[in-house]
């Protein structure tokens, strides 16, 4: 282990303030004679997009050949945080074989709006699923002893004037959405790097907050490593240093670096923050040189799982006994331009130069009886009324029909969102008209985020391939003909329609801002609870084998918020064939006290299945399981009351249920004031005799003390005043009263 | 006219103070060897509840007997100015028949969710039309010399916890939402006085507020009345007078006088502040008092007023063929207990002692062809077979079932909200068995605020009688028959079921807030915004006659933000009958600047049409019917643009459009900062050429320049050095460049 601490003694304040921003777009700097040598950092999450290090956004194509396995959007529907680990050690194995010290990724932030031009790299609108995939990913890159850099940190839930709208988001919100993802990664799997995002915080760049960058990610949840920038994320980089965002990228040329040193100087900058900036990148750029290992990049291994990973990811939406394809078919027809050339992967920084890429028909070359016709072209919206009847011919003479559709390239991409949810309506003809002819039709879909569907009631199986990867046309075919049993679950909510989706109203920058009206009603937490219908729910996905729930227990009827529950359930397979099901454990509040989602996703486990075979499944469930974030104590709080466990197949198909009692252990802050409620007062032990007294003096005699109280409940101590002529001096003496009873 | 100021030189401190609060429940006080009487206020808004003077809120429903008016969710149906005036009148004469100087009311306050305890009392979803009806009610009172006080300004959106929590209110929200009816009222009709809310607004009690009751309701609208509290809002009493909250309601018993004294003594209160107060409480004593005109209060003719009201305020919600009903019919059932004792008001402060209630049945008696089954208990939630049977086999017997159905009286009432938005079952389950005997059904509701209508498709007709006063039994008979052509028009949205609601997350109290989170989408703005299919929409109703709207012209089709716009239309009564029609005019903003409803009501007349005859209606369009209230410069603004003139039977009902364009004449302030993003460089003129110039730079030679700043329009100033490496000199000079060319 070196001594990094030595290093920063002889370093000099120049050479500080060097370390501290990048060489150029992909490179950090090296102090030779100090041994500091320069690594390197590339693009993920889903991939490796290694530039030369000339390189920059101009050319965001060109990079090394190499394995684009599926994006985040699609992974996160596997529900197993096993194969997100096995996908990262496959991703920090390239990244030593080429040498490249961190991965940019995994890219977490959650999904407000299905426009986000990004979600195709996002997990989820969920940020318990979106914690559990980032850590295992993380886990699994850095277990090649290459880092990882969690992004974009935080609140970057739209591409739309990323670099200077600001994101209005309250604290609650901010708590229980959109920073308990990077709360769990960075708690569980320690990533090297934090990627701070583009955008402002309530009017802070989040590059530049104290609050963000030290006081919650450092000081709350013990992240050790060092904080990047998004690449020219960087305002004020004095500001940003200080509040602990260590390195620019890609550095400014030395303009910045000036500013830096002019501010040590000033004395307006301590040289012990600069110091601890530079030992955490000093430690990461030591942490991996001195850890290298020998490294094969295989990359036909790394294709064959991406195919692995994209089959255990795909969801069956939907399946009226059309899948798998039986053997036995005479006929099939493969139709749209997707089942040549698949899409499988988005635009912008994730890119990835696949070094090949298999298509459906590929998949099935020399299966004579699967005909093809295109049907469509790709990326434009009309009809090409030939493809069409082509199409229409050829599954009118086959026994099924499986259509290849999907969004065309240049509607998903980091720099903009889409400004809808809808398909080409080239493609929906196709699949209306299609449908008509052949009953038999299957929807194979590939898009980053989701659809609208109005074909969804005419067609009888639907597969969402998501953007699957280089190898997606294999997966694809895989599934189709059941080799694999598809066990995916959706990440996020498909509404029906886009006016649906709980930011329509809010997701516009307007004067660069942004206001998360939502608040925490982001995903199903608003469909659920406001009960709108969908088009396919959270968690919602399909088998070829069926699941049985049963013996749903619970080790305690009533707990401490400070304890723990433990919670099991059995899972048979009560099918014909071997099949993996996502086990969800949802948590609904029933104390009425504070808003909350119906439901919230607490756990989950994904379980292999051999026909007839049950297993149990057990979690545990503890204080934040149950908690709201309370803004009055700045802290988690479970009231005391009634909670329902809640075990599904999806957020909207709850198989068991069972109801258990949690007793808070906190005392919220309270002190009778002249606005203090009777409802309040007689919450508290300790004061009700004293209000049952004052109210037999304020009320008629012999009525019923509950009956008085209900009819002053909400009434506040002040209202004696005018309503009971009691004096001002009369009303503080009984508040004092009341406060020393409380103590 | 009284020398006022005179009187005050002559008044002591203490007698300046005791005037500034209440004598008991109803009374101001006097100062005899001044002259100054005692005057009295009383209850309204739609009648006159003139209880004893030692009466408080113990006793409430203990007054003089009156005539009970339709509520004001009924008369806001009328969408009629004149008969609001009408109404007022009536109120004015009955207050000086009994000496009362102020009548409480309109009561105005934003219909933000259906479950509102007091809703029935208010009159509208939309502040348009809630300031276009108190208006004119208040026209109407002060025409007879009598005193009215708008209220509860403001924000009192729900009845929990009404005395202690804040509404949490945007600006932008308060100043397009909830203040634009108080705004209207104020300036076009000038009410004596403006009664507080109990809430408070953003944390501040209103009746503690300089905001809303200075710098707001004096400075900027020009109100020279006084400002009560409502019956104990005062928190801080010292406060609330600096504030501008000039009288204490009910008065303290003197505790909080000796707080305004102590105040003056110590310097912390001015005697201007005082004596400005006095000044405006002792103009309207004297106003009242030197006004007395001979009054009587003939009961007979306000029955037959609130009759007429009745009528021309009830919505024909639905209507397939079945009425009017025909005098030919040999058999017709009225089924409910409604009918025999019809629910027309609501409970709390606005409760009138009726002297009298006229029943539909008591308006057919005579009629042997009519036959009535009870059907239901008004109070009880359950089914009582025998009367559901008996209903049943009426109805079968009979050509045409109506039912009189609605919401029991505990349902409604100040003090407490709804929790629900449904009848009783024994009511829906009446209405279902009988529909389904009976083909010919129609119901009737008694209800201040919407229900669900599980059995809306199953019955032919429905008629919205909402709470209409003590004559409804008369008006309903003369609306089933005929007699009267319904013209009614629904002054807020029914949705489908109370989940839809916009406020439906956000409607609870918690921590003494209340979060205003849907901000401008209250009501049709967010149903129609969000296109969620509703009950019945905005402005809805039906009639015995049909309206063809033709030749909508706009004198301009161009015009600047300080210029008018004339719009006009015909309206063609194409049926057989007499009928009047309430021509809808709403503006729809398509420039998308803002986040803005999809439509807002602007203006709106009720025409009278005998069959066959045209009218031309004329409005005229100003700066605000356009505007959104921009918080930048605290002011309306105009986006330049398209805007579309919709002309409408309902917001859901378009017959008739045209776009025209608006030029703001409001140069928003700008500045060149390190985060303008090229886009807002380029929009404007004097920055075009040199950016354009920049973008040549930066970019490759001989690229199009608007191509080039397609790619960098979202990027900010700074990003020129992590992306192109520039200084940050060369980036700060450009910038003060750049300011120095925009002055």
């Amino acid at each position: 282990m070196r001594f990094i601490k030595t290093i920063i003694s002889q370093m000099t304040l120049e050479e500080k303030v060097w370390m501290c921003s990048g060489a150029d777009f992909w490179r950090l700097k090296s102090v030779e004679h100090l041994g500091i040598p320069t690594v390197m950092v590339s693009d993920g999450p889903h991939g490796l997009r290694k530039q030369s290090d000339e390189a920059d956004f101009s050319d965001i194509n060109n990079s090394i050949k190499a394995v684009c396995f599926p994006t985040g959007a699609t992974t996160a529907c596997s529900f197993d945080r096993n194969l997100l680990k096995t996908l990262g050690c496959a991703l920090g194995e390239e990244c030593q074989a080429e040498n490249v010290a961190v991965l940019l990724g995994p890219a977490i932030n959650i999904k407000r709006s299905p426009l986000g031009g990004r979600n195709f790299e996002y997990f989820s609108e969920d940020p318990y699923l979106t914690g559990e995939m980032a850590a295992s990913h993380i886990t699994g890159v850095q277990s090649q002893h290459v880092g990882t850099s969690l992004k974009h940190f935080a609140c970057n839930n739209q591409e739309s004037y990323r670099m200077t709208a600001s994101a209005e988001v309250d604290e609650r919100t901010l708590r229980e959405i959109y920073l308990p993802g990077f709360e769990r990664a960075v708690k569980s799997a320690k990533p090297w790097t934090v990627m701070t995002s583009y955008n402002r915080l309530n009017g802070e760049f989040t590059s530049e907050s104290h609050y963000l960058l030290t006081d919650i990610l450092r000081n709350e949840w013990g992240f050790d490593g060092y904080v990047m920038s998004d690449w020219g994320a960087v305002n004020n980089r004095v500001k940003g240093l200080k509040a602990g965002m260590d390195l620019e990228m890609p550095g400014s040329n030395g303009t910045n670096d000036q500013l830096l040193l002019q501010a040590v100087k000033d004395g307006t900058l301590s040289e012990e923050v600069l110091n601890k900036s530079v030992e955490r990148i000093l430690r990461k750029i030591f942490e991996f040189v001195d850890n290298r290992k020998p490294a094969i990049f295989d990359k036909e291994e790394h294709h064959r799982l991406a195919r692995h990973i994209a089959t255990e990811s795909a969801v069956l939406l939907k399946n009226d006994d059309v899948l798998p394809l039986k053997a036995t078919d005479t006929k099939i027809a493969f139709i749209g331009a997707f089942a040549k050339e698949p899409r499988y992967q988005g635009g912008g920084s994730s890119h990835i130069n696949s070094f090949k890429v298999s298509s459906a028909l590929d998949a099935v070359e020399g299966m004579e009886h699967i005909h093809f016709a295109q049907g469509f072209v790709t990326d434009v919206d009309e009809t090409r009324e030939d493809l069409l009847n082509e199409a229409i011919e050829l599954a009118k003479s086959s026994e099924v029909a499986v259509i290849f559709a999907g969004l065309p390239d240049s509607s998903e991409s980091e720099f903009y969102d889409r400004t809808h949810m809808k398909l080409p309506n080239c493609q929906n003809e196709l699949i209306k008209q299609v449908a008509a002819v052949q009953p038999n039709t299957v929807v194979v879909l590939h898009n980053g985020s989701p659809v609208e569907m109005p074909w969804v009631d005419e067609v009888p199986a639907i597969l969402e391939m998501y953007l699957g990867g280089q190898a997606v046309g294999e997966a694809t075919v895989d599934l189709l003909f059941g080799v694999v049993n598809p066990s995916g679950k959706l990440a996020e909510t498909f509404p029906i329609r886009l006016e649906d989706n709980p930011s329509y109203l809010s997701y516009k920058v307007v004067d660069n801002k942004i206001y998360y009206d939502e608040k925490v009603f982001v995903g199903y937490r608003y469909y659920d609870t406001k009960e709108i219908p969908v088009l396919f729910p959270f968690g919602h996905g399909c088998s070829y084998t069926t699941f049985e729930y049963s013996h749903l227990v619970v080790n305690q009827d009533h707990i401490r918020d400070d304890e723990s529950l433990i919670v099991s359930v059995d899972i048979t397979n009560t099918g014909k064939v071997f099949g993996k099901e996502v086990v969800q454990l949802y948590v609904q509040d029933l104390t009425q006290t504070a808003i909350r989602p119906v439901k919230e996703l607490r756990q989950f486990e994904k379980v292999a299945l051999q026909p007839g075979e049950t297993q149990t499944v057990s979690f545990t469930l503890t204080k934040r399981d149950f908690a709201y974030y309370h803004t009055g104590i700045s802290d988690w709080y479970v009231p005391t009351g009634q909670y329902r466990i809640l075990i599904a197949k999806s957020s909207r198909d709850i198989k068991l249920e069972e109801t258990i009692t949690v007793t808070s252990t906190i005392d919220l802050p309270f002190k009778v004031t002249w606005n203090t409620t009777f409802n309040e007062l007689v919450s508290h032990p300790q004061l009700r005799p004293v209000i049952y007294e004052l109210l037999g003096v304020i009320g008629e005699e012999n009525v019923d003390k509950e009956a008085q109280l209900e009819m002053v409940k909400e009434i506040p101590l002040r209202a004696l005043r005018s309503f009971q002529g009691v004096d001002n001096t009369t009303i503080e003496s009984l508040i004092t009263t009341l406060n020393q009873l409380l103590k």
